[in-house]
Order: structure tokens, then sequence, then C-alpha cells
């Protein structure tokens, strides 16, 4: 169902790939069928969805509204514009843009709409600042227009310079973003010293100083919205777990109790696949006095307590050593296992690692350095294959060992495209491009290898792969606009510019196609191919406009082929993009390092691990990061089975627990953490309604402390 | 003799004005003489300063070992200098650029040492991140070079692409700033489309998360210092006040307190500007229960309280009501008042300021508009004087009314500068271009008051204002930054770049007076008054470079006229000025909002505040604010001798006071007052050993919740 649901969303967002403007052109009959089919599957899942809720909510879900608008609106769009076409009149389809709408409001893409209330909730706040803002740059035209208007001053290409006000505050503008500075400044510059304070107090002004508020109003919305958010959710939870309690209790003594039985059938419930030696790990934290019951305080944590994540690590012998123990355990294989665990061995590959890079850096053309490529791949292949002989496999390639999977799968992918290679210049002579490309760019990912044997990398690194997932859903969140601008870009300017090949000697090619754009700086700088002829040219375009620097080339050179008012339309998207949405990835960036930097460790951690401890059965995470595990079982072994009394945690062949360390820890579920610690454990916590109507502002006035403001 | 230090100072660094390169060139023996002078200056402070301090500390503080080692290097390199110099071999002055070390280190400059300590103190942590990120960029620069380096690709320009790894570096590296971005894609992106994937990999990588990851780190430990900094301070002041206590205390009764008189005594030695009801006030709040003396609870209190600015607003008549009283107090002058007083007389002035606005941006030299000039300058003098008229002038001047002055003194300078304009042009029929140009800014600058009559606005203004003086210091250290950058980019580069005028048809102009300069960009942009010729020159070129944009033309032109080395200085200065001091400012100014966002107030300033409205002399901001003191006063003056029972403050025409609203208060007391407010009470505080060793990591173990986070 929801796969389906995405691949009608897929199919119709690629629709901008087949109709004009076109990548791949199809006629207008085919895709205007494709489109309908998905409207159908739109609404079937609305009605289905129609069904399945109550009537008052359902209509109550603005998402649902939403849908519906853009279904109807859509249809008459496309009908307005099949029948126009059929008469040969050209029309727009605007509604092209509405398209990630779907993306955005069926219920399966929480993640993006959360970002996207993320940027609603913003909106209000930042309107004052823009305001201001905007005051300030139309003062500022203002003064210029005095100061510099009737002078006659010239720009660098001739133009008069500054003379009208629309055209100052445009530059002005522009200035704000820096991509015109220091062009903007040097004619008034060259005429007198005095003029560049004029320019300096703006630059600290508008761009040092305005451009900081921006940040700081949207991260202070970010963090009140998300703190907001996960405040409601741990009331929620809070508010759910004692619902559960009161179902689930029996009265033992003077009070109220949940047996074992039920608390391990609800746990198994709620969580299918945990282990049933983590389980019975749980049970024995939550049931202290191994009663065969759980009071109300540990019920109540046991939502926390299956959200901790506690490794398993089950240590087992190397295959190798069941199947051939003899010379396994043979002095030589001793040895290579030895020499393979040694820092120094990992210290020989890094300076490997280094020296395959400058073998990169000079001429491959020499055959001595093909050839020493050869021997580099064999070195990387030998490595892997010690490791696999020394470590367990299944501990190798765990779960969690990012790097160890980097590693292998970019070896092999090196390996197979370098004989793929091979083979084609040995049966062809010729070198195939595409194969040498992904050859090459396979070579140089494999030096990053030497980043995660340095610590301090290391936990930046993980840091930030952390957050990727995360990431991805600004990604989600930029594409949705992205789409929508790339629609109505395509709409305002295709065909308007186009790229000529570089060795053409068409006097059109110099001007774009386009002879508006003659002695202008967009065709001065050979900007042709950025142009909005097809859905992958128009986000390259937006890209460089998120990147601000030459925007106003851009905007200017599509202004020039259309009409000056088109500038709007780069205004805009830089208002929504690189004011707002860059702005709020830089605070979520700026949040997540904070509670990566600063979060110890929970008090139901503390517990847990204190247990793990207790029970014998821990193992730092070090060892594990090591692959020391295997070195350390007789050892721990003996010491585990020492304080093996009565628990039933069954430890065969070695069976460890850690708490998973905090790098592996989502941003959310940091978060939520630190708010929970901060709920009394006694607290009820407020009604149901109550809680679904918290708003952010609340919070501040409760507790004016540290918290609010640090 | 802190007057005279700092004039020296400022005669030691203005030395660079007149030295080779100068702006006013004086001959060597002249500076030599006067560099002398004061370094003789700066010695007989130090030994001054060693006499009043104990030698062991004098020794051990780093400050005074940077300033000897400084005169001693200064006087060596003039010796050196002076006698190379009358031999005629020229040499190059390096010591220049350490001529800030005396603003920086003597004892005077605090704010700029403390923000200089914020930078050291980040550098380690950067450190790390700085190496990954160039890592990463020369992983990246590999990558370019072989997939790009032997396509015989050609830049616009028409110069080899991405064929020398430096070179790419380079580029790549200029790319993170965003500075020629999509110009470094187009080659490879004309080529075939799927390489912009390479270009756009890069820039999410390196410039939106690398970047975002400096500001992270910068942040954090801003804030992690600043925190420490503050605990250091309120523990010291809580250490100093129980000192106090035990020196002070007598025994009544069972307990230790501080007798009345000697608590007065003790306020008035502390705070002597402080009124004596202010005083009383504060003694009530201290002396609970009227018993004559104050325990040792209240007694830690004396600093905050004291520290809490309390507004005494004196409510006096207007003076035309005490010597006038029957025409002042007349209906027609009532109503004056009234309509003054009401609502509609603000917007009413916005409405004209508005019109005033188009009028500005219209021609000016129709006679019609210049005469409308003149009678919009006569209308806001009837507004001035009318408010006078209404509201008691020395309220209305008062000490916080910001925006009071500005109004007034805008007026006032436009009204001389429009009349000086006026005489200037009639006697001797001819503009003042400099007048004009003053009369110009002034009348523009009225335009402002629009802005405090929308109450969203006045906060972000009020905001900015008051973090206004602490970005003085960034400006002092960015000064400093740039000085040192000044005077090495003068010895480098001066005279190698000659501005032409404008109109100067001579065929070097085009090329700067430098050949090299033939065919690139930065003489095709007519950058030639960017050079390092004086003192003001570079600081307008290292203004451009902290912009960013275009610094790799900037850059490359230098390098061009020099070597390719000196692009160096420009990439220290990017890491320097933009990774490293505009961070910190970033990072600042969000500290500064969140806090102005989320304070309330302390429990301090509420038992002040309950005590106010006790004893009945509270007023509202709101009523100061809208300055309806007077209207209010009858009413008020009855209710406040009701209640007026034995208390001593003397209320003789209207004493009221009022809590400082927290717009008026600066980033460090807010941040303060947060920090305080987690000490308990009975809290004395670790010993001052401990206290004096507290070291920034030791902030977030203990507190394992939302402060450290959030």
């Amino acid at each position: 169902m929801r796969l389906a649901t995405y691949l009608f969303i897929c199919v119709d967002l690629s629709l901008a790939l087949f109709e004009a403007p076109a990548l791949f052109p199809l006629p207008f009959v085919a895709t205007a069928l494709a489109e309908v089919i998905c409207l159908a599957a739109f609404s079937a899942r609305l009605v289905h969805f129609a069904k399945v809720t109550a009537q008052m909510v359902f209509w109550k879900d603005t998402k649902n509204i939403c849908i519906m608008v853009t279904i109807v609106v859509t249809l008459i769009d496309l009908i307005v514009y099949g029948s126009l076409e059929a008469f040969h009149v050209h029309s727009v389809r605007w509604t092209r843009a509405l398209r990630p709408v779907f993306l955005i409001n069926f219920p399966e893409s929480r993640q993006i709409r959360r970002a996207f209330r993320s940027l609603r909730n913003t909106l209000p706040d930042i309107l004052y600042v823009f305001l201001l803002f905007l005051f300030s740059v139309l003062m500022f035209s203002l003064m210029a227009l005095k100061l510099f208007g009737d002078r006659g001053l010239k720009t660098a290409e001739g133009a008069p310079y500054f003379t009208n006000i629309l055209e100052i505050a445009f530059e002005l503008y522009v200035l704000v973003t820096t991509a015109n500075n220091p062009d903007v400044m040097m004619p008034a510059y060259n005429f007198n010293w005095w003029y560049s304070l004029y320019f300096i107090t703006y630059i600290i002004i508008n761009t040092y100083i305005f451009m900081s508020v921006f940040l700081a109003v949207v991260y202070n919305n970010y963090r009140k919205h998300l703190k907001n958010e996960i405040r409601k959710l741990a009331y929620l939870k809070r508010h759910k777990m004692i619902e559960a309690f009161d179902i689930l209790k029996v009265k033992v003594g003077t009070e109220f109790v949940v047996k074992e039985a039920t608390w391990k059938q609800l746990a198994k419930a709620v969580a299918p696949d945990i282990s049933s030696s983590h389980l019975e790990l749980l049970l024995r934290i939550s049931d202290e006095g191994q009663q065969g019951f759980v009071d109300k305080t540990n019920f109540l944590r046991l939502a926390d307590l299956l959200n901790i994540q506690v490794v398993t690590v089950n240590l087992r012998r190397h295959p190798l050593e069941a199947w051939v123990p003899r010379v396994y355990q043979c002095s030589l294989s001793l040895l290579v296992q030895r020499v393979v665990r040694h820092r120094a061995f990992v210290w020989a590959y890094d300076v490997i690692i280094l020296i395959n890079a400058i073998f990169i850096a000079l001429d491959e053309k020499h055959p001595f350095i093909s050839y020493a490529e050869w021997l580099f791949l064999a070195l990387y292949i030998v490595e892997i294959l010690l490791k696999l002989y020394t470590y367990e496999p299944r501990a190798y390639f765990g779960r969690k060992q990012f790097w160890n999977w980097f590693d292998t799968l970019i070896i092999i992918a090196a390996l197979v495209a370098t004989v793929a290679n091979a083979t084609v210049q040995s049966a062809r002579k010729y070198n195939s491009r595409q194969i040498l490309d992904i050859v090459l760019i396979l070579r140089i990912l494999r030096l990053l290898r030497v980043i995660i044997s340095i610590e301090r990398f290391r936990v930046i690194v993980t840091t930030l792969i952390n957050i990727g997932p995360t990431m991805l859903t600004f990604g989600g969140l930029v594409f949705v606009v992205y789409y929508a601008f790339a629609v109505i870009g395509m709409e305002m300017f295709h065909g308007k510019i186009q790229f000529f090949d570089p060795n053409s000697t068409s006097p059109d090619a110099l001007v774009c196609g386009n002879p508006a754009l003659k002695g202008s700086a967009f065709a001065r700088d050979r900007y042709c191919k950025n142009n909005f002829n097809d859905l992958a040219s128009s986000f390259v375009v937006l890209m460089e406009l998120t990147v601000v620097n030459q925007w106003h080339v851009l905007a200017g050179g599509f202004a020039l082929v259309t009409h000056q008012a088109a500038k709007l339309y780069f205004i805009l998207f830089h208002i929504v993009v690189v004011i707002l949405i860059v702005n709020i990835f830089i605070a979520f960036i700026l949040e997540a390092f904070f509670v990566a930097y600063s979060l110890g460790k929970s008090e139901i951690e503390t517990a847990i691990e204190k247990k793990i401890q207790e029970l014998g059965v821990g193992i730092q995470e070090e060892d594990v990061e090591d692959w020391k595990l295997i070195r350390n079982t007789g050892a721990r072994d003996s010491a585990f089975s020492g304080s093996d009394g009565d628990h039933r945690i069954k430890a065969s062949e070695g069976l460890y627990f850690r708490i998973a360390s905090k790098k592996y820890r989502t941003v959310d579920a940091l978060l939520q953490r630190m708010f929970e610690s901060e709920i009394a454990s006694s607290d009820e916590g407020p009604s149901l309604e109550e809680i679904l109507n918290f708003s952010p502002s609340d919070i501040y006035p409760k507790n004016p402390n540290f918290e609010n403001s640090a």
C-alpha cells in the first residue's frame, strides 16, 4: 500500500522529465494519461483513508483537504490545457508546481511534513525581521540614489551607475548576499575614498547583523518547536504508559503491580524482535527484588528501557578455530594474528595509503605507475583477508561496523572495475572512459580510510554520519521546493536560452542563441548551459542560485531574455531557500553538534549499565571497536562463569551486553531523553487534551533558568 | 594615566599612516622618533605597574612578558632598519605588525583581551575539524585532477582547466567560500551534465556541512567559555560577600547579623551615586522584619540588589504648569495636550514621514520639491515643540530615551545643515557637495523614526542597540587583526598596483600600471584601487576579503604581480577572519538574541518588585514609555499617600520606582543572572583556589540536562 503510494508519487513527479520542455519528450496524451492514472490512485488512497478514519477526524485534517483540492485543480488544469492544445493555443500548465503537495501530504512522509511545519512556524517571527531588513535596504537605496545618482558615474561595463531606485534596491539586495561585492562599490570608491564607508556600513548592518539575526530567529524557532514537539511526545508516552498500567494492573499486597508474565508478554508484543536474553536483562532491572512482579514506577520505564539500544555482542569462536583448531592455533598463525591486531599494522597500511595517494597524483600514463596500482590493490585485498583471518567474520561485518563494510565494498568494486577496464583495454585497445572514471573515484575514496585511524577525526565523521538520515529529510524538503520552482522556471524561461557545443563556431553561441544577451555578463561568463530547458538543467541552476554567488548574473541574464520583473522569481527563491531553508539546515547541524557535545548518560542508562556490570556480562565499546573480542574471550569467560550464579541469561559462547554509545543515536532520541530527565518520575503529567494543545510559547515562562537560554 | 596610555597606543598605531607607504608621508626620522617616545612611555607604564604589583604576580603575567618582548624586538628592528636605511639598503620593518600587541596587553583593554581569549580557546577544537576539511578538499582535488585533468577542457578565459593539483586545490578552496561558483564548474558541466554532480557533492559536503560544523564548534566553545567565566565571577562574588559578612558581623541573639547603619555605610561606599530613597527601598527588602539589622542570607544579596537597575522616576509637574498654571490648564492647552498624546498624532507623523520619503525619491531639482523640504522640516520642528509642550522636558530627554534624543538631534542637525547649504547656495550660487551630502543623509535617517512606531520592530532594534557596545569589542578585535594584516600586506604589495584616475586615457590604467596584470580578471573588473598602497586602502581591501566574494580575483591579481605563494596570505586571512572571527561574531549575536528571547524575571527582581508594589511606589514601564506620566499624577498621588504609612521614602512631587526592563540590560548581566539562579542561596561555593582554576570542561558532566545542550 505504502509502496504503491510512493510509486505513484514518483511517477507523478517524474512526469516533468517527459513533458515539454522535456529531457525525454513524450506526446501530451501519454503524460496526461499517466497523470490521470496517478490522480485516480491518489483519490483511491484518499477514499480508503476516509473509510478507515472517523468522519470528523478525516474532514478536520488539512492534509486531506489539501490533497483533494490539488486533485480537483490538477484535473481542471489538465482539461483546460488539453482542450486549448487541441486548438493549438499554447497555455501554461501551472498546476504542475503543485505536484509536490502529494509528496508532503500523504501520511507516509511524516519527516518532510515536520520539516515543512518547522518552516511554516518560523514564518511569522521572521516576517518582522524581514520587513525591518527591507526597510533598511530601501533607506540605503534612497541614500545611494541621492549620494551617487547625479554624479554621472559609470560601472566597469560603462552603464550608468545608481540612477534608478529599483535598480539600486536590486543591487543592494544582491550586495546582502555578497554576490556583487566589491564590483558594486568600485565606481563610487574610485571617485572618492570616503564613499567606501557607505558600503562598509551597509555590509555590516545588512549582511552581517541582519543575516545573523535571521539565523538567530530561525534557530530559536526551530529549537522552540522541536522542544515543544518532544515535550508533547514525552508526556503522551507517559500518559499511554499509565493507561496501560491501569489496564494490566493486579493487586498484590497493598499496591497495584503488573505480573512478570504479563510484562514479558507486553514487551514481546511491543518489540517483537527483542532477544530473550535482552528481555531477561530488562526484567531484572524492572523487577529489582526478583519478586515476580513489576511495580508502577518501574512499569512506566518500560518504553525507555526498550528504547535504549543494548548491543548484544555474541562472542563466537573464529570458524577456522572450530574447523581446523590445530592449524589456527599454531605458532605461525598466532603470530599473524598478533601482527594484524597490532597498532603498527594499521599504521603500516596508513603509510601505504598515503604512498598510494602520491601515485594517484602522479601521471598514470607511465606503465610503471599503472602496474603499481595493481600492487596497491593486491595489498588492500591481502589486508582484508588477513583481518578476516584474525577477527570473527560475523563480528567484522557487524551491523554497526560501517567502516569495515565501506572498506570491503570499495576494494571489491575497485577490483571488479579495474579488471573490467583491463579486459576492455586489452580487447579493444582503448580505455572506456566511464569505467575509468569509476575506477578513479573508487581509488580515491579508498584514501578516506586514513581518517578512521585518527580518533579525533572519527568522532566528527561519526557525528556527521549519524545526522545523515535527518539530513536526507532536508534533502526531501529542498527537493519539494526545487521541484515547484523548477516547474515555474521552465514555464517562464524554457527555450529562451540555448546551449551550443563549446566547439561551435556559430555566432549565436556567444549570445546563447538570444541576441538580447549581447554584451551581458551572462553571455560573457559563458553561462549558456545554465538554463531552464529541462528538469535536470533547472535543478542545476537552482543549486547555483542556492550557493548564491553570481546569482545576480543569472537573474540578470534571464531578466534580459524575458522581462525585468523576472528578477522577482530569483529574489523569491533566495528568500525561501537561502534565508529560510539553509538557515534551518544550519540550525539543525548546530543543534545536532551541541547535543552530541554535551550529553552524558541518563539515569536509566546508568541503571542498566550497573545491572549489566552486576551480572558480569558487560563489555567495553573499545574492545569491540578494536576487534579484540576473541583475544579476551578466555579471560572474560572465566570471570563470567564466576559471577554466573542464579541468573538465566545464557552465555553459550560468550554473550555480552553493552549500551550502544551515544554516537549511534539519532538527534531526536537524544532530545527526547533530555526532556524526559526533566519530568519527575512521580509526575503524572497534564491531561491528554492539554498535551495535544501544548504551544511552544508555554515552555519559557515556566523555567526562567539556564535551560531555556543557554 | 589610562588616558595617557591610550593616547600613546593611538599615536603608535597611527604611525602606519605616516610611514612609507604612507597616506601622509613623513621622513623616517620623525616616525622613528615618535615610535621611540611611545616605546619609552610603554616601558615607563610597565615599570610603574611592576612597582605596584607583587614581584611574583608581575612576572607570572604573560601580558607583561609580551609587552616587554615586543618593546625590545621593536627597538632592535628600528635600529637595524635605520642603519640599513642610512646605507640605502631597503629592508622590511616587520615588527610594525606587532604594534597591536600593546593595545591588547595593557590592562585597560580587558574586553578586547577577552575576545582574543575566546579566539585562542577555540583554536584546538577547530584545528581537527579544519584538518579534516583540508583532507576533504585535497581528496576532491585529486579526484578533479583525475576526472578533468586530461580532457583538454578550457575555462571561459581560454586557460587550461584543472590540470595542476595546486591550482585545483586553490580553486576548490575558493569554491568553499562560494566565490567562484558556478564559473569553476562551467567547463566540466558544458562537457557533460553528469560532472555537475561532482561539484554539487563537493558544495554540500564542504560549503554547507563543514562551514556549519565550523560555526557549531566555534559557537559551542564560545558558550562554554563564556559560561565558565561567568560561573567564576558569580562564585567569586559570593566568596567576597561571605568574607565581607565575616568582617562586619555582630552577634544579635543567636545569630550573626550586620547592623543597619553598617549596611547602609557599606552600600554607600560601594555605590556612591545611589539615591537615598533607592537605598531605603533596598534596606526594606533586606531587612524584611524592620528589626534594624540584616541577616546573612539577605546580606549576601546586597551585590545583586545593587546590580538591579531600579529606575527612579521623578514625576514632576511641567515647568509651564508651575509658571503659568492658568494658561497651561486652559481648555485649548488641554486639547493640544490630548491631541499630542493621542495615537493618531503618531500615525499622522508616520504618514508625513512616508510622504517625505516619496519626495526625497523624486527629483529634488524641481523648485516645488525643494520648497516642500522646508515644509517637512518645519513640520518636524513643530512636532518636537508640541511634544516638549505636552511632556515634561526632563522626562522627555531622560537618559534612556534613546529615540527622543535621536529624533531631536537629527532634526536640529538637518536644520543647521539645510540653513548652511541655503546660505552657501544664495551667496555663491552653487551647492556645496559635502554639506548637501550631509543634509541628504540626515534627511533619510529621519525616516528611521517610522520604525519606533511599530512595537515588533522596536524590540528587534532595541536588542540590536543593546548589543552595540559588545559589538564594538569585536570591532576592536577586527581592528587588531586588520592592522597586523594591513602592515604585512603593505610590506608585500605596496606600489605593485597603481590606481589611475577613471578618466585617464593612459594605456597603463587598464592594467593598473603593471603589465603582469594584462588580461587578468583583476584588471578586467577595474580593481586597481583595491591595493595596499596605504593603510586606508589596505583596510578597504581587507574588508572586501572579509566579505569573501571575488576574493580569489583579488588574490589572483596580487599573486600575478608578486608570486603565486602570495595566495597563502589571502588564504590565511580567510581562515583567521572569516572562519574564526566572523563565526565568533555570529555566535555572539545568536547568543545575545537567545538570551533576549528567553529570559524572564529573577527571584530577586520579583522580590524587589513586590516590595515596590507593597509600598505603592510602583510605576509601569509602559506609562513612562508613552509619556503619560503627568496625566496620571493626580490619581496616583492620592493612592500613594493612602498607603504612605510609616515608610520614610519621600514622595515630594511623585517619586516612583520601577525595575529597568531587560531590554536595557547588557548580555553579560543577563548571563550572569542566569548562572546565579543556579547557585543555591545556602551554597557557600568552592574555595577561592578552586574557583580560579575552573575549567570550561567542568561544566558539562555535572548537569546532564537541558541546560547544557539546549
